[in-house]
């Protein structure tokens, strides 16, 4: 049995190890089983034209959070079978923020939800809610 | 109004804006009003921890090919109000595709589809389906 | 400025005028604004053929509810965009309740999340989470 | 192997035993494996309070043509996972009507798509576009 601060480190040494959220500077604050937030910086490379937080990069945010989420929940290796997005509100700030969990775990799958949000001046904005399934790897 | 040509070089204008884009070294490859192709090279920086395209990048294509597919359809400002995809193969092989279309279009939306495909050796193989509603800025 | 009475009872007169609603004896037990829930008896002409709630009535609660919570957050008469559900337990039982909420209002429309459940016994039962977009009418 | 008669009228026989699908008047006009079209007449018992088909009929219609599709492509007894629905004009006239198909199938799931029409003096107007998950049972 992990304790808190080693399911944590376990988390981030998944995350080290993907290319991607290497790329966009994502990190791990907090990690417990069902339960995740990542964050990020918001630097120029991760937006679009009108200079708000690129929509990839938010749904990116979705996609590995429902992931860990629903992986940590499982307990097991895991796919991420598909997800919906709900932009509500322009990405802007310094910061990004996402907090999934786990909402309904069955044997084989896992229903997560999560919310994104832009942090400004330390006041955080929805910007985002997803729902999606994550499966166990047959 | 755009010659086709013109209608590229005016595509690829909005994509070279987007410093998102530019990171993952997406390319757009085809465009006309309700229709676009995007691609971009899968390198590691792309991937996650198993070696297969991160999810993140497959629905930043999404993402993108849908609001393109949407804004040109509308011939207007838009938003990318919301989508869902499903994953349905990972992402292995060179390069990555996404064709997306605006399959209903109104005053003021244009629900789209697109398709992303892993390419590998030329072969073309189906890896997420997405739909979602692109809506014209107030 | 209505009553939560009279919040109720205007909920329920427009219930009322839903032939679709009244076939299937959904009934609204609470509603007031950003917020609802509905109930119905699961009786056999609402099942399938393993004698499980149909699917297509446990969408209808959630398609119903995420309107009724869009709705009234947003003071005007509303269509429904587009949701998305996720079927997580088969509906068993003497009754469905669906509780939804408005998540993000902006002046055009809202994001609602909703949840159904399956009561037997007095036992509640999460069968599907459900997320959507509810606009005001042009 | 059963012919095309006999495909189509065992799929009439499982919509026969469907409470839900008898309730509301459903009929399979075409299927056969991982495509499907149902349809139904709109009465005034489907509409909501404005006198278009209620979303949940809709809804409904996605649903078991999205389960029929996939379940007709696995051959085998499936459940519904999850799908989505973009809702892109009112349902005015006389039926409604349904086609599905499963886009991508594997040895444990079928993503499915489907568009809704209504049917007005012969006129078949696009209503409604799903997308979705149906899985194998355990």
């Amino acid at each position: 049995m992990l304790s808190p601060e080693e399911f944590l480190a376990m988390g981030r040494a998944v995350l080290a190890q993907q290319g991607f959220s290497v790329l966009l500077g994502a990190e791990l604050t907090a990690f417990s089983p069902g339960k995740v937030q990542l964050e990020l910086r918001l630097t120029d490379q991760l937006k679009q034209q009108d200079g708000f937080a690129h929509g990839g990069v938010i749904s990116y945010l979705a996609d590995n959070a429902l992931t860990f989420a629903g992986g940590s929940a499982l307990h097991a290796p895991v796919l991420t079978s598909e997800f919906k997005i709900n932009y509500v509100r322009p990405g802007v700030g310094e910061r990004l923020i996402v907090r999934a969990h786990a909402e309904a775990v069955s044997k084989t799958q896992a229903v997560c939800r999560c919310e994104v949000f832009a942090v400004q001046d330390e006041l955080e904005k929805l910007c985002a809610l997803a729902q999606g399934t994550i499966v166990k790897q047959a």
